[in-house]
């Protein structure tokens, strides 16, 4: 069963559990879907409206962008429980002789690198999720700007929380050349956000 | 039924709706239980862990915390839409005669303000998750430490949000010492967060 098919009770269940999956991944994952989902919500409530008619192309095209991405991170809430799990499959291998060492360093190591790509893959999602926000404060429903507003703040707490989740694989990593790329691509991924963040939160505060 | 018994999957799909809830107001509320979860999480990872001896009294106690917390966020949740439908309901009072009208504005301010005590009520609970995150991602299971980073970008997310929805029915409610004390309320809440947030993610980054 899927983590996204379970009640919203139980996805805080299993979390607040000491089973370490789903952790701070997964909802890296999930609060960059609920970002993507307010801005559909603006863009829904944009559709069709009077006084929206010349920005209706521009809301249909912000609104197939957001649900291509509420679709990307839902299947990267998936994905990060399931690099977390291949991870644990491959520590558990036997390690008495010193092939089996080898072996079981090899594919730690190789299960590590892919757990470090799925973050970097929300992370990448959730720039994309603020990228829509300001477009969508500015051409959508004003009823609905607050909601802009919210939208803006989920997806940067899910690039910072894709950050983290980088990091501590990194942190345990071999690869040198492999880390060294990764943590620029983060590096790039996370410049300016922050301010991008404020930037969005301000305009729609003094609209309110 | 509850929105938290719903499968998250059908939460986002809602949220992605053009009904206008759940909305901000209830992903304010879902952000905050996330952080509280996550806490739990670090928590329950160090209750019982070799080299955790010394911190188990303090972590029991934070572990009830953020429970209480949890709780707390997602009866929020659920109050949040709520008030929203108990506002819609008297925007759809009678307005013909002129008492009808008095009589509407006046169930229309009162949903208003119980609107606004909601989102209020979720800032005062994030704030509260905040302040459980660094004790967690000092005394909690060093291996978890990113969880407890991702707890306060979850739990500050959520306080802005909430706050946004604290705004956006401050801006039609007429009662002006009402509106005065909960902006100053809003203010007191918000005050050097950001800065709690940079300082907790900080921390954790430099651990990882």
């Amino acid at each position: 069963m899927r983590l996204i098919d379970k009640p919203v009770s139980h996805f805080l269940d299993e979390l607040a559990s000491s089973a370490p999956a789903p952790g701070g991944g997964s909802v890296a994952a999930l609060s960059g879907a609920l970002g993507a989902a307010l801005i559909s919500m603006v863009c829904n409530l944009t559709l069709g409206k009077r006084g929206y008619e010349e920005v209706q192309g521009d809301i249909e095209d912000l609104l197939a962008q957001a649900e291509a991405l509420r679709k990307e991170l839902t299947d990267l809430l998936e994905a990060d429980v399931a690099a977390y799990t291949a991870y644990s499959q491959a520590a558990k291998l036997p390690r008495e002789t010193e092939e089996q060492k080898a072996v079981r360093s090899e594919a730690m190591q190789n299960a590590l690198k892919n757990a470090t790509l799925v973050p970097m893959r929300i992370a990448e999602a959730a720039v994309k999720v603020m990228d829509l926000c300001m477009p969508v404060a500015e051409k959508g429903n004003k009823f609905a700007v607050s909601d802009a507003g919210v939208a803006v703040l989920m997806a940067e707490a899910s690039l910072r929380s894709a950050a983290l989740n980088v990091l501590i694989n990194l942190g345990t990593l071999k690869d040198e050349a492999f880390v060294a790329e990764k943590r620029q691509q983060l590096d790039s991924l996370l410049a300016g956000k922050g301010e991008l963040r404020d930037q969005i939160y301000d305009y729609v505060a003094a609209r309110l």
